[in-house]
């Protein structure tokens, strides 16, 4: 399909450059660094060969939220967008951007988004998973957005009305004990998704959605197993008729339907494809590849083919992200 | 559906029953304890009522598993399976045993295991996610069973040739940090999922399904989430050649598709189930309730009615369980 | 699901009621009478019971259709629709109304469209297949609407700017010598199905969707067999790289894509639903009983409980036809 | 996938060979020609090419069914069948038998059929549609299997317990009106299917499967159509409760799951294959190609690709076909 649009792709700057080192092994790291320092040269010519006609661009992870100073913090995620802005700049027929934030201060973080819509003309942001902050908890507690310092940022989402994308990062080492002895399972494989789909069920249950119902939130890879799972989220002892202790006023299954969209970025499976489509709709599924740490081939050409009606993959290849990000 | 066999299935005996008593409010406490106690009146009188003609039983969770002092745990294992193996006997017709098992101490597990299946006519086992110990490490380490020290105990049940279910349990307060202050994801909602799926992937990733490709393992909830994912796991970062660096030679869908059976306890979801035909097929998923903690008539309304072939009905609802426990 | 919209909905005048006569045994005569006649009684009971908003109302068949007289049919028709636009003025917010076309003369047919819709309100056709008259052919001759005298016709329907439903009727007896000895065939079993798909694949053959590329056919019973099939239809042979000796200048898969839609009239199945999203999309499939020969209560349970993502409820089941007939 | 086996593959011998002409243009009837008198030079090799062990071959269409004299279909379905076994006396490894039937005399086809099991080692039989004969009715009456004169046949084929292979073929020009004007509808891109799954449903309401009830039936093209359609097939006018009037005791549904078989011949389209999984379950779906009408690159490079699971593409890439005629 030409005219694709795709939304989980990552470039780095090279201060965030070796935060995405340890995701392949040593002999694919030259690659891998051209990969997230390109913009113009591979990529372009990548979505070119394969039906993309605009990306847009997020910084690479975990990045600004693994960075423990504040102002470090503030600083490195300025410093980004503003690279960002500049590349865009150059070719904004084919590129748009996601601002990164500080999300360890959740005044900065509004604020930045602010002027990276406002200003640079940003289509919403991209944060990878936790922040943590040295001037919080023990200085490295992981800190999750549905937390009450958070409401007032996500009222600041909700007024410039923005999607949020929800990107993964790996659980600190003191929380990936189950993952001893299998570091295969961390990043990519699982607890990425583990990872980062908790983080939306906190979201979820945490009533955010009730104080702002419009907020729209991005999930990649298919929606982190979410769709699989949502029917007994919800469901789970049903026989037992007290409403869950939890602040929020409706069920999961509603705010996965109303406030939050998935892409196919790294999880590039019909069958699972299908699942979503059925349990979140085809309006609310984007088509990404997630480079550089996906290829673009793998991602258009299975996604070209794949056993969804016509329809469905002119919505999810582009008309999707094209309403939602405004982009028309 | 009539001649249903359903196999995760609990009861409790009163040394194990306050185990569950966390995963209900207080209101329905004592409807829990009567279910769980209750083998021949009750749930035999739903079993009548919804088409199940046998219930293959296990222990409550976490019972033994959490036990960390090992003689209990193996008194207690016994016990329970020797209780087991009475009340079966009054309706084998009706009652089938899953023998609970000190985990602990792998010979002590492997010992049962022998004695459940030769002596009372067990046909498998089920085993509450890892196990603490307090002779080990340092006494409350999880011991998962892919460890070095697990692989004569796999050999016994490999040898005996019975499957071994997998069944959750929660993780401990201090691996649960991501989800502090939403006690509501642990248990089925979400916790359960994620602590089982990342145990049978460690089995899959440690070569233990290579050193015996006869092992037969049970996981509940429809895969606890792996189907949706299954494909990512192996296809993360496609453009690196290098093979993963764990123990294990196959890819992972190799070992799920031949390693492991799903059932349906407690995930009645259409959508779900038609996602697990599409990558498991449908010769690998059984019908369960997950009695008493779901409802048996939730669980048969649903599946007798489920958009499926009747082909793949009475497949999942009883010959591939009759098959692989050898009941017939 | 509240506030559905149905609209493969009929209703009789006393001059076709007879036409309904043999489709139900004897014993069931009395109450399809009622059923066909009523509009304001049971019917509404029944919307309201089942969550049905609006039914878009149509005559029975093959009524006008098959009055070979043509003066007959003009009549006939205009009377029909003359007493449906009382009916629906009666509750505008509850019944709006598809025209009765006396298809046999292309000029009438096009200027009571004309009429029904600038002058009463209506909101599209429906014609049940093929039409006979007396005055072309052997007088009994199927006119197929692909026929070259229908172009004019579809001028105008495609000015208008409405949707026309092609509904079954039975093929002539000399034309269905492959039921003989079979009657149950006929009629909604099978026949109505081969009938109308074919004469949906002739429209699409013909080339009447390039000259009117804005059409919108409305199929019932959930695409009359087309979506299982069409990718057959258009890739028979494929290794024959010479294009298909029919008028049409696009594969048949792209009309069907883009000027068709479904309704689930009378073919309440999970299992076909869902390969009709597969391969339509869930934009172009809308809601139907097919009242009062299907019953509403076995069309609403079903489609409320279908295994659909619930953005895809909402469209089939009210979104889809208000848009497509401006109902909002 | 290695190792599949094929059973809608097709060979013509001299005498058969026009029936083939009008299926292709004009340009490609010399190619055509080579692929049906073919069997061990290029068909040989694309098998080997495209992972295909074994092709069960037949003759081509319509043949011996449209041979309205007798004894000279008796004689070309001798003769063909001998010439068959022959060429399967070369690669016993790589290709099996369906017999050709003069079904215009049933006592005939019975001792044909007899022979061709018994003596060459045929696995069943597989027949063009409806026969005509000179001496029944007015000569070129179309005679279905369903008919009274058959029911001696069926015993026999019951008793050699080989399955019966029911291949399209088109309505004579008597019985195609429908198609006028049209010609691009008959064949394979409709009025096969319509044929041959009327000449289905017809078996299913005769009783045949009551009176025979191992009598298994093989259709092509992923059902003919019938899956999509086979629910309302059973629930049209579910309101009245009088039993159908036909002599069938049981639905239609059951004799098609219990009595039918669909291969993918010629309908590569992954939607419709699941589908046909959830309507007939994964253990009546066969892989074919078609050959020499559509390609085996075609038809294999789809099936080993498709969105199913591994355990269904083993099944029906090649252990159903093993297990049903007796291969291994």
């Amino acid at each position: 399909m030409q005219g694709k649009i795709a939304l989980e792709e990552h470039f780095a700057i090279p201060d965030t450059l070796q935060d995405s080192a340890g995701f392949v092994p040593g002999a694919y790291w030259d690659e891998l660094q051209h990969r997230l320092l390109d913009i113009h040269d591979t990529r372009l010519k990548l979505m070119d060969a394969h039906g993309i006609d605009l990306m847009i661009l997020s910084l690479n992870a975990p990045a600004v939220q693994a960075i423990t100073d504040r102002e470090t913090a503030i600083d490195i995620a300025r410093r980004a967008n503003d690279t960002l802005a500049e590349e865009c700049a150059r070719r904004p027929d084919r590129f748009r951007a996601f601002a990164a934030l500080p999300m360890q201060d959740p005044d900065a973080a509004a604020r930045e988004l602010d002027r990276c819509v406002k200003e640079l003309g940003f289509v919403g942001a991209l944060v990878n998973g936790f922040s943590q902050d040295s001037l919080q908890g023990d200085g490295e507690t992981p800190l999750y957005y549905d937390l009450p310092q958070y409401r007032p940022f996500w009222g600041e989402v909700a007024k410039l009305d923005v999607p949020f994308y929800l990107h993964p990062r790996n659980p600190l080492p003191q929380d990936a004990r189950i993952y001893e002895g299998h570091p295969w399972l961390l990043g990519p494989t699982w607890a990425f998704a583990q990872e980062t789909a908790v983080h939306a069920l906190r979201l979820m249950g945490s009533g955010l959605f009730d104080e702002h119902p419009s907020l729209q939130i991005v999930l990649g890879h298919m929606g982190e197993g979410i769709p699989y799972m949502i029917w007994r989220i919800d469901h789970r002892n049903a026989w037992v008729k007290l409403p869950p202790k939890h602040p929020a006023k409706r069920k999961f299954a509603d705010y996965f339907n109303e406030n939050f969209h998935i892409t196919t970025s790294g999880n590039f499976r019909t069958q699972t494809l299908i699942d979503a489509i059925l349990e979140l709709g085809a309006d609310r599924i984007m088509f990404s590849t997630d480079w550089p740490f996906e290829n673009v081939d793998h991602a258009a050409d299975w996604f070209d083919a794949a056993s969804v009606s016509e329809a469905d993959r002119i919505k999810i290849g582009r008309t999707n992200a094209s309403r939602l990000f405004k982009l028309e």
